[in-house]
């Protein structure tokens, strides 16, 4: 493989340090600078080694990178590509990790030289945890890289792309960019507003009291506020970049609830039990496909008290 | 404490398995009697060691038991409550573990006899596994068993059943019988509808392969398919018997999420923002009050691949 030289990582939080971590494990002796808002978050990436370098704007770090990955929450690519546009090294390859493709292409593609290489990803993995101690070297390990090539991107720069992401622990795959969005609102997007609605439920309750949300969580209810103790940031701009698709599955989920809610209260019991029936089978594959153990409750790990 | 000799476990799945290996771990040598309704299930309980001696039929299960356990789907308890109603022995204590405590009440209070003590109970606990060979003996520790006690029931009946739970790991706490159902509604029955229906969603969207589903769903909806993977007719029959709290629940989620696709549609980043930094806060105290792991994911286990 032809191995990048020097990564750049603008945005220094979950992801990132994820990438530098399984760029490490993976033996790459790839030099690694990035760049964070915070300066906190620098500082921080600087010590614990994400980093060989830190610096305190994108431009600078993105200075001799031939591979540059925009960590940032989406709404923040814009500016970002702005400013690093006038920096980047001829040849390079500018990616991302956002959750939303059209997006990023609309707010990165106008801003790009034509000597650079700009291919939209997005890593099928994460975890509620965020900022730069977050990460973990095996977050992509078998999990799907998707990559949303433009239609006159370099071929060989794609495969770059995609042997750099399958060495970091992924597999990778190509899509349209739209239909991604489509994809990402169906399995990340929505289930995450569900999660945080739900949530909203629990805690505006006023007749059932916070000590009973909390206290008795472990009979369904914890799975919920561990999606929803997901960046705010974040989620806020997946949001507001992808309203069309999560609007359309927005659409349809609400149809099926109330298809199931009126199935309650018309104590269709049939109509109920071969639904809940239906949805034992997608475990199954999930299972299958080594996307997510089959011990009980994940296997999760019981906490002393 | 003053132990029970004898309990039976009427219905082997899940719950009935666990209560058996919490029992032996605390070292009572509690004869153990059971049924279940099918045959297969019978045998493997008894292979097992979940009970010292099966049953075909719960009449038989329940003879000489000083405390009877009520494991079968809610939908179930009327009939075996009128099966063993003859044959239970004078002041023997007959409790449940069903979801929902108002149906349970009205379902086996009419048929129990004068001379035993009925104290319906649910433990918040579960994994989306069944039958006898799902059960763990950990299942109940820290978790809260909540009794919904009649008004007439003797106090000391219900003593004696608080003390039985703790040695199996769990905290006890009265509760009213239409709170917990409200109550349950809440942590437990609307988010396991919420997860049905977005697994059916998902499952149902023609423009998106089951596959790129099934790859893709680390990025959040692979939580929801876990939950959704739970016994069918237990659930139909817990939201048949809890039609009125889970409604009322399902209308307060309904609002909120058409409140936040309207701050989506008309892009108000800071609505969307709020709402996502308060759920964080309910997700420390679960964590705080040892309900669950602070672990990245749950502590998940990878699965080979």
């Amino acid at each position: 493989m032809n191995q990048y030289k020097h990564v750049a990582l603008i945005g220094l939080g979950l992801l990132a340090s994820s990438i530098s971590l399984a760029m490490r494990r993976a033996g790459m002796d790839t030099r690694i600078t990035g760049t964070a808002r915070s300066c906190e978050t620098r500082k921080t990436a600087l010590e614990i080694g994400l980093v060989d370098a830190v610096f305190d704007t994108a431009a600078e770090a993105v200075k001799g990178a031939d591979l540059v990955i925009l960590c940032a929450p989406v709404g923040a690519m814009s500016a970002i590509a702005a400013e690093i546009a006038p920096h980047l090294s001829e040849g390079c390859t500018i990616s991302d990790v956002g959750s939303v493709k059209r997006a990023v292409v609309n707010a990165v593609s106008p801003h790009m030289p034509e000597n650079v290489h700009f291919i939209p990803a997005h890593p099928m993995a994460g975890t509620e945890k965020s900022g730069p101690e977050a990460g973990f070297a095996s977050l992509f390990d078998n999990r799907w890289l998707l990559i949303t090539p433009l239609p006159d991107t370099n071929h060989s720069a794609v495969e770059r792309l995609m042997a750099y992401w399958t060495a970091l622990g992924s597999n990778v795959e190509l899509m349209k960019i739209d239909h991604h969005d489509l994809v990402a609102a169906v399995i990340s997007h929505t289930p995450h507003l569900i999660a945080y609605t739900m949530v909203g439920v629990a805690d505006g309750m006023n007749k059932v009291a916070k000590t009973e949300v909390v206290n008795y969580s472990a009979a369904g209810f914890r799975d919920f506020t561990r999606i929803a103790a997901s960046d705010p940031t974040m989620w806020r701009d997946v949001f507001l970049n992808n309203k069309d698709a999560t609007l359309e599955v927005l659409g349809r989920f609400t149809e099926e609830l109330l298809a199931l809610q009126r199935a309650i209260r018309l104590e269709d019991g049939d109509f109920l039990f071969d639904y809940f029936t239906r949805t034992r089978d997608i475990r199954r594959s999930i299972v299958d496909a080594g996307q997510d153990t089959e011990a009980p409750d994940f296997g999760r790990i019981k906490p002393e008290k």
